[in-house]
């Protein structure tokens, strides 16, 4: 199966220029869901590590099937305001103005491994958010996977120093 | 394990007088977690379906292992403006004003059998709006499955007349 021909690609959504991937044709097909899932299962048995970390909310999609599979736990990142506990809250830059995340603070400790799952890699700044809110918290980033690479866009570089893998990858 | 005590429950969240049920601290600990989603596929392998649906953010959460487990499609169901192709859109009234859910208008056909997954059911409005968006697209309902039951909210009254089943239930 090749998984690529299961994303459907809109153009000028969200704005104009923009190819969006949408993985929810993929989602709908429960053997390039499965396949999906399996192919990133395979690259995260590589590393050695305690839980999934991923961004609501298409990042909840894949993060938890893999923490299910290989018995790990699961640390949902999440928009401003929707963890109840205490939370580390980290502002990060984006083209035109600023973004938000949180994690809650008792979720990592100091010398937790953790393994960063999302759907896309783009620009790279939803994760190197992610990254930094795990280091905060005394974690160790093990490596960052995704189901999509956007190859055109400066992501890779932008987390230089980690490990990256993705499953599909777009040139263009 | 007793699920009931991997959640921790947070007073006065997201208002006053709430006690909300915390399923971040069960999605932490790899053993309830699996031991979770397995108590709700073992509800779930008792209907006949295609898909699952699921709202975001945490409905994805529990949905997507489901899904995977058993070899089915997975049909998100997310806040306005975050599906890409040509969506239905369902507004539904709350205590005070309204919210809306979006589905792809093409994620479901005539025929089609879902079962929907969510954490929690309480006053059932989600629920009931899912329901109604399947069903307007030609779907069958066949089960309503929740991780968590409020007994002391009216979720399983306004579901009436579909089957609902949870895992962790709550008097009071």
């Amino acid at each position: 199966m090749n998984l690529i021909d299961t994303i459907r690609v809109v153009e000028d959504y969200p704005k104009a220029g923009i190819s969006f991937k949408d993985i929810t044709t993929l989602l709908h097909d429960p053997k390039a869901f499965r396949a999906g899932i399996d192919a990133l299962v395979e690259l995260a048995v590589n590393y050695d590590f305690d839980y999934i970390l991923a961004a609501e909310a298409r990042g909840f999609v894949l993060g938890t099937p893999i923490a299910y599979v290989l018995n790990k736990g699961f640390i949902p990142v999440r928009k401003p305001g929707k963890l109840p506990a205490e939370v580390y809250h980290y502002e990060y830059d984006l083209e035109y103005g600023t973004d938000a995340l949180e994690i809650h603070r008792d979720s990592l400790k100091e010398g937790d491994r953790v393994l960063i799952v999302d759907d896309l890699l783009a620009t790279g700044g939803t994760s190197s958010a992610m990254i930094k809110m795990a280091e905060k918290l005394g974690a160790t980033v093990v490596a960052c996977l995704y189901l999509i690479e956007l190859g055109f866009l400066p992501g890779r570089d932008v987390l230089d120093g980690y490990e990256v893998k993705s499953v599909v990858y777009y040139e263009d």
